[in-house]
């Protein structure tokens, strides 16, 4: 029997590990007084709930299995059967398609509390499918297909008369290298995604997000809704450690298909510095980002470990004749880890709007204000 | 590893522990024949299911985690994050928000099936927030900020526009003495609970109770929907336990503030007396009461523990104009403890009703008789 | 602590195991072109995700408790307690009812992918109940009185002004001889089953089923809604085992009782051979079929174990006046398991389909073939 937050147990090449996750959320979101949303105030939230299982079953076949209750209705995260066999592992099941740097960063391990505004403008989510990985030196390669979220081919998933014929499918890929040059780690990535939505098409897609905020559910920014049959996306991605010091940068861009229509092409970026106070490094592996582990815990003597972040945060729904808006966000955190596994976050984001979806008295270009905090297990 | 009806495991501060709860339940419901309603008869459910975990993560940080499954949906019980340092254990999370002792007694370690019938038709249910609780000899002082439930403050569940920005909040607190007379345990608690609807002061308020037995559905007692901007309500509790013998009893006032009209107080209390048959004590320990464990279990030469309850239980829903109705019951309960962590529970309760919401013929007032039983499971 | 795909923790009497399971499937339905359905073409699913334990409290006690994660709707499955002495074994919750072998058979230790088509449009499903089961040499003979299935019952499962007070009931029985012939096990089996309706007779019945593929949910059998006010249903099973063959087959009739009509009677049966390539059997224990334990696992210097199963597969929803359609179908399925724990399937079935719910131009008589692969994971 290990520990990693809750005990690991191994026999041979087969072990099981217990893994949970709690995530409560609140926060205050300060608009022009002439904006008439409910979303306006104060608001909380137990923002997810992870209940699970990893393991392996000897031959190089692994697993993990977790339930997620999320706005209280239970989500699959990640649910797939792995294969690893030196320096390939392929996944099959409910799995992130490679999205970007920020997506695939666990929500428990990020800088800020909320992944960057295209992540979810931009419709990232776990899919099932079928994934490959070669790691090798300095090079990260994965690829998949993947059909759509577990979620969406349940068979009441897709209309009262159709039953889960949903046939959507996309391709994905992403490319990492992560060279160290003496004690900074760098990371440069590169990722393409192409998905046709089949008879999926039927329904016109949205693209919208919230003002950092979970908790408060209003898109201040939004499109329409948009004929579309298909998707593509790409992204770049920078990103680096030295000791206290990291830094990080993405640029994802998303063209929607239109049959008979031009397509129009959405964006979205930031970049980001950090640095733990405390001395501590961020931990990098495999192509992402991990926690900062505190060097010296609380009960161990310690007040455990503290990092700051700032961020610019850069998302546009305007392309063509789509007008979804734009932001330009800046989001300052701190993070107090007091002892492994365990983060109390708190965020202060100022975003400004241009053509937001929800009006200040007539006014489509404003600001607001949000301060949100989060206390956050996992284990 | 050690046992606790599962294994508990640890090393070092950290430890772990896996939780499970099975209640099955069933029962008759006797109405008078002119009454109408689709309760009467038998009807048995699927009571609570849970799954989670508890464990510590060391420096003082522990946690509890846990899905229930309750008619069929999924709801969240105890799930927090806990600080505990010396006579100081700080919460924050979704908890009890020190109600009432019958309230914060396990559902698994009741006298009786259901709890009073105050405890539901005032709504008592956990909610997100942080609480601080202070044990020192005698005293148990605990005091708490809550907003609503989890399931309240959910993106969905705040109406078709809305998202969910319900910002309700409450301030609860509780103090119990417990000395000890020689062989004899004493309790003396007082709570009192303060509430602002805020927002949720759109929709109307109802207070209403089933006739004990949960797997019949219709309330017999029900106020009519009250326009109200908050509540306030206290409690009184007084218990003791001296060798197989024990006692409680409680009354609880609930007043709600309707803007403009005069606020009506409704009222519950119960008073119950038990005695363990097969001589063993009921636990005592942070303020509730606990289960009985049986000296000589199934298995080791014994027949387990069994336990009886007489309990004499009251609910007033009539103030003011407002007319819910009125409840004088009597229950009678036996509960046998084969083996720890596992209880049968057989009751019979007298429900005499005045002001009934449901008619029999067209009377208000008349009786009705439940028998019910349960297999419980928890560990 | 032993090991069974997961760590399995004992501690005298009392035990422990986490169990877990995943099934991933994905398949091709073609049918004639005159078909109008979205069922046609590639379909995939998350066909169940499993989350429980498993554990024995000392004194006989022991229980199940199960989350199954299906459709993206959490359901119970076994969730029950039992008690064990000598011979007898006594089970009180939510479990199957005798129903039939090959729903018995766990769904990730069947030979093909999904179950007889009878076992699905007769509706089995597990129900909470009490059921007693003797078992002595080669007899094995089950009993139980069981309501309805625990979604069934929950409180807003019976109509918008109903409450839970479903009282439907029913009494289930099954015996099973499996002598030993020199090498050859053998298995004998009957079953009874009655059941009330109760009040759930005010909703009609409908009996129907899919074209074998779970991801492509339309019937292309089903009845007409039936005005019934119960059940009656038997079936005989064989099957056998001899080193690395074994064989199936099952006849079962359902009578559903109308109330002045004269009573329609359907019919469901299978016949199957199946044959284990590398050599190992295919378990059998407490009258059904196991999983083959591969003995020369991936990981281990072999390949895994390879199985294969040709069924015919016939179904008739035509009596008296109801014409719900009738299939006669052959699956052959190929079973690979690389290490204990852990399958791939992949199946072919053709469907002869004659008065078929889903018609293809003006025919209701023709067929479908179907390819399907699933991937499955069972602790």
């Amino acid at each position: 029997i290990a520990w990693k937050g809750g005990p690991v147990f191994s026999k041979g090449a087969a072990s099981f590990k217990v893994k949970g996750r709690i995530q409560y959320d609140a926060g205050m979101l300060a608009t022009p007084h002439s904006v008439q949303d409910r979303a306006k105030g104060y608001s909380n939230e137990l923002r997810r709930l992870r209940l699970g299982g990893e393991g392996q079953l000897g031959g190089g076949f692994g697993y993990k299995l977790e339930l997620e209750l999320s706005d209280n209705s239970v989500d699959l995260v990640d649910t797939f059967i792995g294969y690893e066999k030196g320096k390939w592992l392929v996944t099959l099941g409910n799995q992130n398609a490679f999205q970007s740097l920020d997506e695939l960063i666990s929500d428990t391990g990020g800088s800020v509390m909320e992944r960057a505004a295209f992540t979810d403008a931009f419709g990232f989510e776990r899919r099932l499918g079928l994934s490959a990985q070669y790691r090798s030196g300095l090079l990260l390669a994965q690829a998949g297909i993947f059909s759509d979220s577990a979620d969406s081919l349940t068979n009441d998933a897709d209309g009262p008369d159709g039953g889960d014929e949903n046939n959507s499918y996309g391709v994905d890929g992403r490319i990492v290298l992560a060279p160290k040059l003496g004690k900074t780690q760098l990371h440069f990535g590169l990722s393409g995604h192409w998905r046709d939505f089949q008879r999926l098409s039927e329904t016109p897609q949205r693209y919208r997000q919230r003002a950092y905020l979970h908790s408060a559910n209003s898109r201040f920014l939004s499109t329409p809704r948009i004929a579309a049959d298909g998707e593509t996306h790409y992204g770049a991605e920078f990103a680096g450690v030295r000791g206290p010091l990291w830094w990080a940068g993405e640029a994802h861009w998303l063209r929607v298909s239109r049959p008979g229509l031009a397509d129009p092409t959405f964006f979205g970026g930031y970049g980001e510095v950090g640095y733990v106070l405390t001395g501590e490094s961020r931990g990098y592996r495999n192509g992402i980002f991990g926690i900062v582990k505190p060097a010296r815990p609380v009960g161990s003597g310690g007040w455990g470990a503290l990092q700051a972040t700032l961020r610019y945060d850069y998302l546009s729904l305007n392309d063509r004749d789509i007008v979804g808006g734009t932001q330009n966000a800046i989001i300052a955190a701190l993070v107090w880890t007091p002892v492994e596994y365990l983060r109390f976050n708190v965020n202060y984001a100022r975003l400004d709007y241009s053509d937001a979806a929800i009006l200040a008295g007539g006014r489509k270009d404003y600001g607001v204000d949000v301060i949100a905090w989060r206390a956050e297990l996992d284990f």
